[in-house]
């Protein structure tokens, strides 16, 4: 059964708490009408520091899309490696038994994407499967665990490794000055994570379910304007409300495969910000602190993007793992309004050191019953 | 078994001829040092005309990245989705049925990805998976049916619908004048296509094998650099010759499938440009008419991206079915440099009228088998 290992999160070194945030936005927005506004919701997120790829100072600068681009794969290639490893390790992999990389990021754009980098300068092997993600924003961590779970599941030998590389500090756009910018810059913050996801034995969460839900009609409600400038992000002020629609869905998976949603073991949820985090807690009509992991992301780090599903994750692993069979849910939430959700429970199963899947040579994926039509008999029916 | 059924494909209605081509890089560059090697490269590619979104005119005005994008946006949703209602007629489905979009798409960048608007506008259910990729290139094509075949293995009643949308001159530069920049002004067009990979029935490439393989060190030979106006193509003069590396590739794939890459049914190639398809031609031994599918596109459309593959898989169709178990190899190339290939044999298993499938509401996938750990017992092994 496919299992999420501790996934490994590194954030950079340079930190702005909340009061230095609120400091500047009273410095440099005094003259906004809806000042006193925004400083109430920078103050409500509760983040009380967050990590940035580059000094404040060099922040608040905005060089151009093209050198933004230029430092969003700079800083990639000096930050993701480590965090890659330390993921490995944790899986007890080497990268010569991952076959498919899932890099999910919404903050830089390259083409290739750092896929192609990571296998030529990690080891891993040439037929190491690129699913590169951009466009799903915090969703994006929650879908990089299911396409990693889907893909176990059609290759049970298979071990997938996931990195979410966000850095929303090299999205701040000066001249976005409406409240949901502002409110978005004292937001969020930056960080790299990495897990793998073993199709045999591993420690961790062992995936029974997927499911995505669409909230229609919500396209532009999280989006971005793509522009000369780079991204702008665009966030509606009917965003936090999105938990109403989104409780029943995850409800309804968990329903379809016998739990409920009220009385799991663990909640993994996308930190997006306070209200998501109480919503959910009160649709749910679970106690706060079972969103714990998930809290002490968005207050340690702010909102990390696709990246928080999984900084939450290793935050549950370090608490002390739950007991065998502990039952729970993992759910981001991004643009679309999309939400990708899983149902795991707690696995100790060993690592398999098995030689020959840890020398094997993939060449290519066949599903297991590999059926070839006779050529000379039309077949009516598809087998099972 | 996961079936590629019938694709829809369309090409825009502004054309533009080779002889137009050729004249307008004889006006726009008359004093270019390189002019006459730009213009044995374009006449050398064998594209007769290409379909534009718009006149050529316009074409070669560059409004900035952001209209650009705006641009991208309103042709994508003028054009695709008649482009999917027919690749769904093709495959005897409807929106209901299908449970993931893979949309592949490198000359347009929108956050959320046109998924999110395609199940709002189309009646896709609410649940179905979004997979955007936006950083594989031209190689997305082969990448789509190849997730959208794992997908199926991993969930056999699924269905996914994969759209490749690719407005490539929408990605002209006017300020690019090197002579792989010249060339690929000459060798690029625009088309949307579509197809669904049915997890039973449909007549079509029963998918069997799958397979991924990046040329190591080769990262920078075909990429975007990213800046203020858009995405500028890099191709290096390198890439034609990348067919000596990925030809070993097919073979070893079709080797381990029991086959023999220079002697199957049908050859759908990524039509990258001529040297790829007579070098690939002269390294499987096969004769040039087994790449004819291929040349087709490449001669009346160009090369359009990751929409290539699905067009010459259209022309198979078209030509007249294979018997029933023909074998083929498909093959997208593109960034990394990364090639995405499959096996698989021409089916005509009927579609499955299922009253159950068809009227059903999945609410998230599980495995066939899904274990849960009883709670009190540590799982030592894990189950096959």
């Amino acid at each position: 059964m496919a299992t999420l290992c501790k996934p490994a999160v590194a954030v950079p070194e340079h930190v702005i708490t909340m009061e230095e945030t609120l400091a500047l936005a009273r410095t440099r927005h005094a003259d906004h009408p809806q000042l006193p506004l925004a400083l109430r919701l920078i103050g409500n997120t509760g983040v009380t520091r967050r990590h940035l790829v580059q000094p404040i100072e060099e922040t608040l600068r905005h060089p151009g899309f093209e050198q933004r681009n230029a430092l969003y794969e700079r800083e990639a290639k000096r930050r993701v490696p480590d965090v890659i490893k330390h993921a490995l390790n944790n899986a007890e992999l080497r990268p010569a038994d991952i076959d498919m990389i899932v890099y999910v990021s919404c903050t830089g754009f390259m083409m290739p994407s750092l896929t192609a980098w990571l296998i030529n300068t990690m080891g891993f092997p040439s037929h190491t499967r690129q699913v590169p993600i951009a466009q799903l924003g915090c969703a994006a961590g929650g879908a990089a665990v299911n396409r990693a779970h889907d893909f176990c599941t059609a290759y049970p030998d298979a071990n997938v490794l996931i990195v979410a590389c966000e850095f929303c500090s090299l999205c701040y756009q000066p001249t976005d000055l409406g409240v949901g910018s502002l409110l978005s810059n004292g937001l969020f913050g930056d960080a790299v994570a990495a897990a793998v996801v073993r199709g045999h034995g591993g420690i961790g969460i062992a995936l029974e379910r997927n499911h995505s839900h669409l909230v229609p009609d919500t396209e532009d409600w999280i989006a971005y304007s793509v522009r000369a400038t780079g991204f702008h992000f665009l966030l509606d002020k009917r965003v936090p409300g999105t938990m109403e629609p989104l409780a029943p869905a995850l409800r309804e998976m968990s329903a379809a495969h016998g739990w409920d949603a009220g009385d799991l073991d663990f909640y993994i949820i996308h930190a997006g910000g306070p209200r998501i985090l109480d919503d959910l807690c009160r649709y749910l009509e679970v106690p706060p602190e079972a969103f714990r992991f998930s809290r002490a992301t968005l207050t340690e780090y702010g909102n990390i993007a696709s990246a928080v599903v999984l900084d939450a994750v290793r935050r549950l692993f370090e608490e002390g793992a739950p007991p065998d069979g502990a039952r729970g849910i993992l759910a981001g939430f991004g643009p679309g309004i999309t939400a990708e959700m899983a149902l795991g429970s707690w696995s100790t199963a060993r690592p398999v050191h098995d030689p020959v899947l840890s020398t094997r040579r993939v060449v290519g994926y066949a599903p297991r019953v590999t059926r070839r039509p006779p050529v000379t008999v039309t077949v009516t029916a598809p087998l099972p």
